[in-house]
């Protein structure tokens, strides 16, 4: 493994950390008017198309990845549909 | 180009617009408060190491693709810079 892959493994494993925070201070504030439903939306259907597209590849990087991904994104639209009415809070 | 060769290209193009109905609102709205900079900070960063990545390995979509984002996630950051200190708004 070169400096190039451990640069992809790094930026991949990142990746799957980018929504973490959101998850935690939406989770933390239970507030998320904010925070654009279709984004997640988009990001879950996109999340998908990886998987398959991972799966029929045979890459289990982009697989897992995109899983963990999926689930934070799951997350956020369950949130968003559950803490938007707190306008004020 | 096969079925499964599309469906990368779509799900990679479609991970462009990923955060642009983010933007779209907080522009609109002119309201951070609930967006975590964290989240865009990480993804920032992020997208610097896939445009490397994507140099090294001389793949203009890998470098392409997120050079969309960034610019999207740079969009977010200064919203929330801006936007946060609106706290009824």
């Amino acid at each position: 493994m070169n400096g190039v892959d451990i640069l992809g493994y790094s930026a991949g494993f990142i990746t799957t950390l980018t929504f973490l925070p959101q998850v935690i201070k939406t989770y933390k504030e239970k507030s998320a008017r904010d925070i654009s439903l279709n984004m997640f939306l988009i990001a879950a259907i996109n999340e998908v198309m990886w998987i398959v597209y991972g799966f029929l590849k045979s890459d289990m990087v982009i697989v897992l990845t995109n899983v963990v991904v999926l689930g934070m994104s799951l997350t956020m639209i369950f949130f968003k549909l559950n803490y938007s009415r707190n306008m004020n809070s």
